[in-house]
């Protein structure tokens, strides 16, 4: 089959023919990937950076995010059947550490990564344990049910409280952020804000619903967030930028009891008021990894199979496979939202 | 000025001439009113039925729902002032018991309602305890502003529990019952399914959203949900009606660990099958009455500030005053949604 | 081995010879029963009551509360090794249905239960699926161990809310009601106010930690509760009696406000006024069935290991397996807590 | 009256006679102090440090803990009367802030704090807005009803969570710090885990309960914490300490999913690896400031008054007011858990 491939310690991937994983284990089930997506984290790998050379041992197939068809079942596989449609969780949690016994695989304590710490999705076929699938409507279409894991991303940062008639800031419009624009939209947020300087994401926000864009550049986030709601500023924060600064402005933007959902992975250490802008504030903050499983997933499937949220415009581009290049460059220019592959 | 006035104690409401009331007691506010709207409450005061001869005394001004203008204030009143646009909650609480010392006003021990244990808002001018007025933003129209608090219990009831991606069933499509739609499908509902019976209300449902109207008379509402939700039921029950056949149908109705928010008021005792309808399948059902004071008018004034809901359906009848019988006739024949009346 | 057999469809159960189960599926697990103990289900099924007759298909093994020692595997199970000390859930889940794919195996939609559905563990060995199967620190006595699953249901029921300060009633003082108030007065309780009318039953509440005692026959329920509250009403209610007019007294004992968690399982249908009685005091009412797999049997654990709730009260007989009549009997007598079996 | 006083801009307090502030406004109150309690903020002002030199505007009573007797009433108080046992929210809302109108008086954006920005406690009398004041039970000791405000903050902070069944890490032993082990410990914790440097400290958590003291100096906080919690980690954090390295250990010591809750004030900036300690390991982190208004004081008033807490370790001296000297001392040098004084 065909696969794109880390095949060095060094930066690039190959697109090349390898062998199908024939050899399912009792609880295996082989996926024929009909599309897969592109995540910022492929894009490390892609460029070899410290983060892959610490966690990745080629030569490894990349990807993670991706859907397709159950063309064949280990012995004890009961969940899915030859023929389904499936998504998959990228997360393999162990099943056996007191998170897992206690419905909180995402949490895992002894998690494996498809794509990082086993071969990925980037292939015509690929090998996953049962656990990690979740059959999709085959009325969602493929590029869409191929991004349901970075969806589900926004849906499980969003989720953390109720947000009807909230006032929602978010700060960085990145694929995942303009998804998490629309989730929140959906779930009756009274506003919108959104915080971004590239003008390309400006516009997908825009397009997903965002009811106001900051450039924090031009503008003082907290005064305009505070301008725009009566001054009592933002009910909810979702941090989606790992930006240090986005992290303080959105702080100072929130409304005393307001609440923090943090998604974005900063470049180190953050240092901030943490008596001023968070206890004395009396604020909540939630971390978020993951997708809860599979709460999270059934969520992002009524959300696509009842049409309330349209992810038309964060799928950009979609492309065959063997034109996986020209992918990962509209990424690193960052003129894209979420790029599909075709296999 | 003029006021509705139930004068005897027997059916009827009469429109005449009555004193201001201008004695202010240092916490009261006199507020100018502008719209008042018809409340089921009314329509059962109007026609002197067991519940009203047990708690009305007349002679008395009816009618709670309303909006106005500040006008004059007593001598300690500092969260409101002269001019402001106002609505108001129409149960007042105690303060004083520890419902009202711990943040539950809502369900004072206590509690006294407005045009039932004193003289309500059918008339130009009505005194308030200040602690029951909500300033209201000055773009919402006066006739939804009139119906924030029907519109409150609709959204008290509704936002139990987080509504993204779930399957929503409604029983009853009256006014309350409508808005509830609207409420449920700005929250990011899947679906939002109806039961009802009548031609005019399930025409208003739709206006506000509903996905499936369900005919109960016609068709096997448990049936029915679990074919429109792949088998799984609703996840969450509004019981709007009132009437303890539908009760019943939803419980059916819901999948194992559902959710149930309950404001429909029955004509006497309710019997089930508790074991089997409630406590093996692991629900969760909330008794609600009146509205959150005052996160429930948060939510509603940002909800049509921002033009998140459209409540133009629901109001059916904008009518004078004086005009009053034409209204209350129209809400007795099952023809109309709210109707609203000019002071 | 020696188990304890329902024989025949008929009143009785035979102690006798019978197979080991020595197949294992790859999942499933070979436990040698070391002690296990009598729940009011067995009771039925002894008697053979309705319930049974369409239930159990003799000749069945009775039983499904116990502890004992992994001997043997199946070829895929990982979560559990031949030496492990195990309690086990007694509801098998499917591990396929929409509830159990999003952490809520204990509300399963397609769900058997050991000792009904299939043979149970009134045996000194017992076949089970690995699913159900917790680990149990040996340093937790055996008879305790044994009776996990009933003080599972108590935690369940009572941790429904936070209770600490909280004034608790118990209506029902059987063993899983007297486990009910120990949790409640480990958890922060201010008072566990329990209803009963048996003079043993009483005497047990009061070792597990009771406060006050009501008997429902010469007392009047609410109003003795609220004199004992200055007049607030209980905070929350725990119903473990399985009598209507048990659960109408907690409702009316109850504070606007308080939570009802119902485990007790009643004869038939439940007529109650929902409106006065719960709908305008703005309860929340939780239905309770089994225990949160495994959430519940860590808090369980936990709670046994630091030796934060002392269980011996409970356990009023411990006989060997063959003198099971002696504690069938004691338990048809109301004489007894807990009676464990040893095998 | 006596009072104690800072006069002038300078280090040191005064005991001296100032008038009794006779005049009420319509809600104000004047309390017969009985009690008072010095709190860590009364040292700040003392030293006269650069915290107090931007707040305190001499000449001023200090103090804002206490207990007293209503004597006097201003005309439209109805929530206490003359002769009522009263203790004292602290923290003044403004009652108009969307904060203070949503049932979140406690995080008002407007609030004044009792013998920071207006006169304190300590002193025979006291002139009180009657919205700050909570009817004590009488049977509650005096010393008791005093320090309830700081014991409010332990019962603030622990109760963020669950408790029952949990292990639960607090960092630092101060009065708060053994006050929030009692309350962890009364609700359930299966075990309560603190870490101090002080042996004066030490030897009061050991006296409130808790079950391991860890001295961070002498043993890595984390791998304790482990090794005593099967390996894994702490369930919930209680911060009390304001030490950013005892903030870190503690992240460190919790297990995926955990709880934080922020009490302690920092002094200065915190900088963290919030990634890899809070995002990737899902915690939860809520910031507290004050106390529930009031329900925090209804749960104080209820353990306190069934004795569930026992406060008499934490009350290490009770002096005369005129000794006040004393007290400060014995603070500053770390050999007090709360120092009462009595007027």
């Amino acid at each position: 089959m065909v696969a794109i491939v880390k095949e060095r310690r060094e930066p690039g991937l190959t697109l090349k023919r390898v062998p199908v994983p024939r050899e399912l284990g009792p609880h295996d089930v082989l996926v024929k990937v009909k599309r897969a997506s592109i995540c910022g984290t492929d894009l490390h790998i892609y460029d070899w950076d410290k983060w892959s050379q610490e966690r990745i041992r080629p030569p490894q197939i990349g990807g993670h995010e991706f859907t397709g068809e159950v063309v064949d079942i280990g012995g004890e596989v009961s969940s899915v059947s030859v023929g389904d449609s499936v998504v998959s969780e990228t997360h393999i949690p162990c099943q056996k550490c007191l998170q897992c016994k206690t419905g909180k695989m995402h949490i895992c304590k002894d998690m494996e990564i498809l794509g990082v710490h086993r071969d990925g999705v980037f292939a015509e076929y690929v090998r996953v344990p049962e656990v990690v699938l979740w059959k999709v409507d085959p009325s969602i279409p493929l590029e869409y049910a191929s991004i349901m894991e970075p969806f589900g991303n926004a849906i499980h940062t969003a989720l953390v409280t109720d947000l009807t008639g909230k006032n929602v800031l978010i700060t960085g419009a990145g694929p995942i952020g303009v998804m998490a624009v629309a989730v929140a939209k959906v779930s009756g947020a009274a506003q919108v804000i959104v915080t971004e300087i590239k003008e390309f994401r400006k516009g997908l926000a825009r397009k997903m619903g965002a009811d106001t864009i900051i450039d924090p550049r031009k503008e003082d986030v907290p005064s305009r967030v505070r301008s725009i709601t009566e001054e009592n500023g933002a009910d909810v924060f979702l941090e989606m930028s790992g930006n240090s600064t986005a992290f303080e402005q959105g702080l100072r933007s929130l409304t005393n009891g307001g609440v923090v959902s943090l998604l974005g992975v900063f470049p180190g250490d953050v240092s901030f008021d943490i008596n001023g802008l968070f206890t004395f504030k009396g604020l909540t903050m939630y971390g978020i990894t993951g997708r809860k499983m599979f709460e999270t997933w059934q969520v992002a499937t009524q959300l696509l199979k009842n049409k309330r949220i349209d992810l038309s415009p964060v799928v950009t581009h979609i492309l065959p496979a063997e034109r996986f290049e020209e992918g990962f460059d509209a990424m690193k220019k960052g003129i894209s939202g979420k790029v599909v592959l075709e296999f």
